[in-house]
């Protein structure tokens, strides 16, 4: 019986997201880890959680257990509409659901809106997750070049001209990989042409609560006066990633197929982890509490610029983010960095080799990821120093 | 901009679950329902999960809040292996891996193996979240009858030798929506028919712990030597569905695909739920737990069929489910259950009309499911009655 060649095409191509292959690995060694993506998890609040959650099965345990709705816990979707509302957000043709993470809301949007065969504007490097998503679905991505404030949207534009696009796919904010933020000017011409070209936006911004310097740019969603962009958040970096908690806002006839899919997939979202959400939200001051994250992550990416600009040779570019977790760095043209980040393995650090972050998975790729939101501050220095002396090494 | 014309073919046709829409109306009127599917809330552990969620807050809060693995947490794949094997189900080749849902386990098996147009057989009727889930990836349903010992399988014969089918669908044991038991001959047939043609199947078993009388039938799983059984099972309907936990056991490649479908679609299904069910299974008795559901529905079913056979005129046909939390009844031929569930519901009782878990959800159909696990006693009595009574009049 030959099981591999009865697998649907969709999925014959697909390789597990080499960053959650890494975790799988450090978890069992003592490395200082600039891999991961998580808010610091000295961050969660598990004290007011166990309060909460008592509450939830003392009081509503029963409503808590049974099915919910598809599109949400109520008073949760009210809230994150609330604080949407404060951003300018929802129009008044939009919807906003409670996904299973953004993951989850980025997944069931391109199932909605891409036919197999059609085009998706990434940026490159990108949010392997996404990019992993949008080629279960048969989708063929066409990465764009990120500066240093945002993708290059004329180039978006010849590849608009040319191909079917249905999607321009962005994290316009602290984006994942790089830390960049893309300037109002990009976000305005991304909507132009979106406009022009008729396909969609989806707006990943699970990161852009978190910002430490610098003015607040405001979402591509903010302007969307057509129900172009699908706009994706998440509680899984101001809160916790373990709760699985994400929100998608859209217009509500691309939500009305959204729904539908979701409730194919899992019907519906934990209810406790939405009303832990909730109940923390109401009971507790969550922008208390996001502020205190912003000036941790803005500590420690300082910590980590200094370190970097002490302990690695000249030759390495890096991104210096004004909110978020992540920086990105770039070594010399024609550097591979995997193999290097086998031997900052070996030397106990890790991150994550920039090769997973691209449309092309094969091409060597001569960039990587640091997260600075988890390790001490004393690691940070310690496993830049190592990460120093091998690159010295290597680039000798 | 016309969004209808731009959504994915995938999803053009697809109705949101007629069954999820009417508990939307059920939620706001005072009404007795039959049209649930979940256990008694009754049953629900909410004090002992009071604990249980203080503990793992208190002493395991940071790494129930991180990201998980997406295979699940490994000490529930232990348990649920182990409960596995008490029922002869893992094999060598095979690999469990923890779902957000039995739902999720159906929905990524079919994007694992379905390419669009590819047949999949499924009972007619059948569970309406599966047939939504295989028409979201474009497969073509093909529905075969049901008689009182499971699906007719020489007409699954007659389907195989002319079509191309990749999946037969099957929840052989206390059916969703009929309640009836693919009888052993039945099940050793399908499994037969799967090697014979080259297809898959799923073994969907969401009820078959919940067996209140008659002799257990092992699941078409235990006699799976190839591989080709894709068995699904839930903590929903022996615990709670609001958790979202669920299962799922096939061969390791088929599971490689599973997992990276995953992986794209949520990430990892809710950490704290998951060690939730492990810690309730490691230090309660779960098997007491499930035996006290059996009771209780058993009581339940035999408190509704003799209300059925006091209040229903003689002409109604209906199933005698030997577990599970469903009943099936068949209107004379040329009935539509449609406008009698209309009516009903003006006089307060709900069921689910049985055109909503057919393929062709738009031809009429005389059968209706009736829920027997959350009604009380005194209402089962009730609202049977006032069925009665209903369709006296309608069938006069």
């Amino acid at each position: 019986m030959d099981i591999q060649s009865s697998l649907a095409s969709r999925v014959t191509s697909l390789k597990a997201s080499a960053i959650r292959e890494i975790f799988k690995m450090l978890g069992k060694a003592d490395v200082i880890s600039f891999a991961g993506g998580i808010p610091s998890p000295e961050l969660f609040p598990t004290q007011e959680w166990e309060g909460l959650l008592s509450d939830i099965m003392a009081n509503k345990g029963k409503s808590a257990l049974v099915y919910g709705v598809t599109e949400g816990y109520a008073p949760l979707i009210e809230l994150v509409t609330e604080r949407l509302k404060r951003d300018s957000i929802p129009h008044d043709f939009d919807q906003v659901v409670i996904t299973t993470g953004a993951q989850q809301a980025i997944d069931l949007a391109c199932k909605s809106l891409v036919n197999d065969g059609e085009g998706i504007i990434v940026e490159e490097p990108s949010f392997i997750g996404s990019l992993n998503s949008f080629r279960s679905y048969n989708a063929k991505l066409f990465g764009v070049e990120m500066a240093d404030d945002g993708i290059d949207t004329d180039k978006v534009e010849e590849i608009l001209k040319k191909e079917n696009i249905k999607i321009i796919y962005t994290i316009p904010t602290f984006q994942n990989p790089t830390g960049v933020t893309q300037s109002l000017e990009k976000r305005k011409k991304l909507l132009e042409l979106a406009e022009k070209y008729d396909c969609y936006i989806i707006e990943d911004n699970p990161y852009g609560e978190l910002r430490f310097r610098g003015e607040n740019v405001p979402a591509i969603k903010t302007m969307d006066d057509n129900g172009r962009v699908i706009y994706v958040g998440s509680f899984s970096k101001t809160l916790a990633p373990g709760i699985r908690v994400g929100f998608v806002c859209c217009h509500k006839d691309i939500m009305d197929r959204i729904v539908v899919v979701k409730q194919v997939n899992d019907v519906h979202t934990t209810l406790m982890m939405q009303m832990l959400v909730t109940d923390y939200i109401t009971k507790y001051d969550f922008d208390a509490h996001i502020k205190k994250g912003c000036e941790l992550y803005g500590e420690k990416c300082s910590v980590m610029l200094s370190a970097i600009e002490k302990y690695f040779p000249d030759c390495v570019k890096y991104t210096k983010p004004e909110g978020g977790i992540f920086l990105w760095c770039t070594l010399p043209e024609g550097v591979d960095a995997k193999p290097i980040f086998e031997k900052a393995v070996e030397r106990k650090v890790a991150f994550v080799p920039g090769s997973t972050c691209m449309v092309d998975l094969e091409a060597p790729c001569n960039c990587f990821r640091l997260n600075f939101s988890t390790a001490s501050n004393e690691d940070i220095e310690k496993g830049i120093k190592i990460l120093g002396d091998l690159l010295k090494e290597e680039l000798a």
